[in-house]
């Protein structure tokens, strides 16, 4: 009815979900962790979280190893379509091939209209010990505070593309030249 | 030796502790939680923080609502010197008189050099549903985000003092002119 | 229709909870634990209990501390009703009285039909280090594997009264000879 | 020097580790769960055990689904020789192969000294939602309440040896001939 106060305005922020380690879960029978099916409201419902109302699009479900071409380019293609109806975008994607998508989306988008933060996680949020949670926190913040682009934010820190590749021996994302220094 | 690659260096944040839920551990003759010892460290070991070198100073470990005038003016104090050294510093800060140092630092430091981030919990660290770790790893992503100033960081939300309260029915921080309306 | 296969029986255990430590839970306005609802059924729900079915009456919920001799006979009285048509009876009680609750038992039931086993936990179940899944756990086997008689099953032993009293500094029960010979 | 009171006694218990999921960690890198190193140390650490005095054995680390002939024949013999010096022998085992294993100890030894219990769990200790604490808690208690013996605890039950076999659908174990009548 009235006009609400002046900074208790949320955030609308889409949450597209692409499947990757951060969902993983452990099937007894055989033994192994897959990807069958969403466990990040579960982690959604653990946080408390005032500063954004999420939409969740759930695009797809699958380790990110076994993205194809297409898939990459769907992922690209949806975020700028929330992009254009949202104040940021959160992707939640399996980080092997996070780079790949992180990219993509920042030639499609080479001036966004909001920022679009992919994040993921090195091991299960079904693990005790896991990122998964640290990553997806950092994620909802991150897509609040920072400027317009596509970044990626895991492991408390933040950073932009283009030019961000997954350093396989830190187990964490680096800008390219700091991996290739590394290993020179 | 050689000069390090750009995009490697990490942030030197001061972690000032104060006390509060946060750290509050539970005493099993008493029934009761109490701040007793620090639960910080345990609390930092289980985030992977490759964004921040952390420097602790344990500076105070009560209950905010037993903190006197001498102690916020000496937090603030202890914070103006860390801010001089540091690129950052994060307080730990029982919330409910969280925002009483908040607005005495941002007195003292109307023009930081660096952003100064508060955090706490209402649910302290020991429990298994607890805002903790993920109002921590908040503070210590926005501490690199913000631009100078001082804030408080909690719940998914970063408000900047000075005209930040801790909203009793609400459990978390909103401005005062929200609080405010809410209560009007 | 058919008969069962040997085997598959489960026992018709009776759950009596009373309140105490176990289920204590947080209260994030006043900062304290307290016997407000109970958290039994998340608990069961964590475990895998095949041996048993369990029926649950919800006797009192409070901290045994404050239990009035009444409140004590209450407790005696149903755990005979309830031996009187299950295959045991397992209460959930606070540790500081459990001895009151269980030598009322035993001497109400000199000769009992079934395994009556105590339990409860120096460290309420929100904690994330919390003894009561341990405590619960092993009264839960120990209705099963026990002759009939009043028990208090905790911290991996089992003991039958009377005789069986709390030891405040080593926080666990023993038999009464052996806290007074530690305490000669 | 002088005598220790009655009921102060701990139980001298052989814990066997051979590996299995209870066991399993998760490889960041391979993204799967491996039979790495003991855990047990760190599961025991959280239990807090007041009626045994554990021995560890570690005589194997491996999926039970790779034993030999010969692992389980070393495995009988191991445990028959713990029997022989201890109040009794827990084996953490694969739940694969877990009967295999306890058929051979019960062949070995129709008529053992002590409890011999062995335990295993569906789903690692890594996972959150692990059967693996529960399933020890339940045979190191089991190990001290049980006739001599040879058995399986496991998700609230304990079961005699010969005659018990792990159902695949129900993810437990079972009498043999629950098994065939529950597939008849």
């Amino acid at each position: 009815m009235t006009e609400r106060p002046r900074g208790f305005d949320k955030k609308r922020i889409s949450l597209v979900s692409t499947g990757g380690t951060i969902e993983k879960t452990y099937d007894a029978h055989s033994g192994v962790l897959a990807n069958r099916e969403s466990i990040l409201d579960l982690m959604l419902a653990s946080l408390e979280l005032r500063g954004v109302d999420i939409e969740r699009v759930s695009l797809l479900n699958k380790d990110s190893l076994e993205m194809s071409v297409e898939d990459h380019e769907r992922i690209a293609r949806t975020v700028r379509e929330r992009a254009a109806v949202s104040d940021g975008v959160v992707v939640v994607h399996g980080t092997d091939r996070l780079s790949v998508s992180g990219e993509r989306c920042a030639e499609l988008m080479p001036d966004p209209r909001v920022p679009v933060v992919f994040t993921g996680a090195m091991r299960p949020y079904e693990l005790r010990a896991s990122d998964a949670l640290q990553n997806l926190t950092e994620a909802l913040l991150a897509v609040q505070l920072c400027a317009p682009g596509v970044y990626v934010a895991m492991h408390n820190v933040v950073l932009r593309f283009p030019g961000v590749v997954k350093d396989l021996e830190l187990g964490t994302f680096v800008r390219r030249e700091v991996a290739e220094a590394l290993r020179a």
